[in-house]
């Protein structure tokens, strides 16, 4: 794609497919995990299983023309402590301090930017907690960013272990059809972005994470973020079935309640899409979806 | 104090007493705090009362030299929840970056530092939470710097607004002394300071903040140290005791979890101290300190 006015028709004729593909993921992904809490005998069965609540948001421009927004659903469930996901769509123009920062934002100001974001919380310690994000940003360049990483409360634990396999063996498998170094490449990247330099701890137990993502082909590109979108929820949704009938003991839920206050640490401190976010102005409430419904510093 | 020679060996000379300042100041706020949980006759006091509990601990260099190092305190309790009375007092060289940002540190690295630390989350949703920083730094150059800001839960209840006017009157009887411009000046900064923009929320009711002071007389400012340090314990003590019988509503205490949540984002995304300590490999343990032991982002 050599010749740049062919590639900006392909790239605005991908809008409007890339945006209903975050809608139609956010779709099976809430459909999944509502069927997952309205599946469980196990712990807190006594509770009502949980449902997603939605709630649109519009970006606020300067000028008050249309920047876009986005919708924001939550499910505080008996399986599902707190889970957000969140899809947006959103244009204009970058500010100065991103021109600089943002490739072909320098030429050209304009941006449009579509994707979906995945926190999961989970009631019970011993499944492990959920980040999946993908997107598509369009500045005079195009691209896909994203990744999906897995938090299990004791890393080192045999059933840590196991479900630390599955779920990268679920994303190995998305990465596959595109060539064999984006897996181990994008895994390293994730061990590297998910870590806390100041406990020089890991996250949890990594995953996938990419930015800047063009291969060439831009269909192709796209067709692997819906292959990363899939395998996250097929992956994670077979975890959380494998351990959710799973009984957890009071010591096992304070430790998760502290492992928590590490991903706000991460979270508030290096994760480069909340500071991003809270630096441009974006949704507060979306951007900190992510933070865990119960921590503890003791 | 215009000849540098005679500064130099005066700052040298306040060292041994800043630093025992310091220690001295700790003793005092550790026994009036512990005088308060063993008054406590209202909410919790079927519990014990809490002691606190000493850490000590030394900064790591690279050459293995002695860079000092401080002591950790902390109380959890059946008033005071978690309350953490750090001090240190550390010397060495600034690496690169700081020496672009502290005044004096481009001409000659090295620095010596000692200071107190206080943060105070209360079991009680309805008596406010504390913090109280003051600290000496010499690099070619001596200041002072620091502050203490209270936090209610409810910022426009009537205890709340009675407690802030309490509390801010006592700084303003420490700042009176040393020139009538100070509260106010210290006070504005202290309200600019303990802002969380990404919400458009101030932190609490605010009190003082000061930073790189040095008004000419170095006795002079160290009294001012004192007296900030005297009159935040005189002052807090007094509201603890005021507000400590009273019984709270599970649906305040719900309140306050929500509203660490708010302390929590500050001080990760926001305050310098934080984010200084941690860059410049502090101790994390006692820099996370001030982390609320229970938080809810509901």
């Amino acid at each position: 794609m050599d010749d740049p006015a062919s590639e900006a028709s392909e790239h605005a004729a991908l809008r409007e497919p890339v945006a209903e593909w975050f809608r139609d993921l956010r779709d099976l992904i809430r459909a999944e995990f509502e069927a997952i809490e309205a599946e469980q005998t196990g712990p807190l069965a006594d509770r009502a299983a949980g449902r997603f609540e939605e709630k649109p948001w519009q970006r606020p421009t300067e000028d008050g023309s249309d920047g876009g927004g986005g919708v924001m659903s939550v499910m505080r469930g008996r399986v599902f402590e707190k889970v957000g996901v969140n899809i947006s769509t959103v244009w204009g123009e970058f500010g100065e301090e991103m021109r600089r920062a943002i490739p072909g934002a320098a030429e050209d100001p304009r941006f449009w930017a579509s994707g979906i974001s995945v926190v999961a919380h989970l009631q019970s310690p011993l499944v492990p907690a959920v980040h999946m994000n993908t997107r598509m940003i369009f500045t005079r360049e195009g691209w896909f960013a994203g990744g999906a990483d897995l938090t299990p409360m004791r890393l080192e634990s045999p059933s840590a272990v196991e479900d630390a396999a599955a779920f990268h063996e679920a994303l190995r498998g998305a990465c596959e059809g595109y060539g064999a170094e984006l897996y181990p490449r994008f895994k390293e990247w994730c061990d590297r972005y998910f870590y806390l330099p100041h406990r020089k701890e890991p996250r949890g137990a990594g995953g996938i994470f990419y930015d800047h993502y063009r291969s060439g082909d831009v269909q192709r590109d796209f067709a692997f973020t819906r292959d990363v979108g899939l395998a996250f929820l097929r992956g994670y949704a077979a975890i959380v079935r494998h351990r959710m009938g799973q009984a957890w003991t009071a010591e096992e839920r304070d430790h998760q309640l502290v492992r928590r206050g590490r991903y706000v640490e991460f979270n508030l401190l290096h994760d480069r899409g909340t500071l991003f976010g809270l630096k441009t102005g974006g949704n507060i409430e979306a951007i900190l979806m992510s933070l865990p419904p119960e921590v503890r510093w003791p």
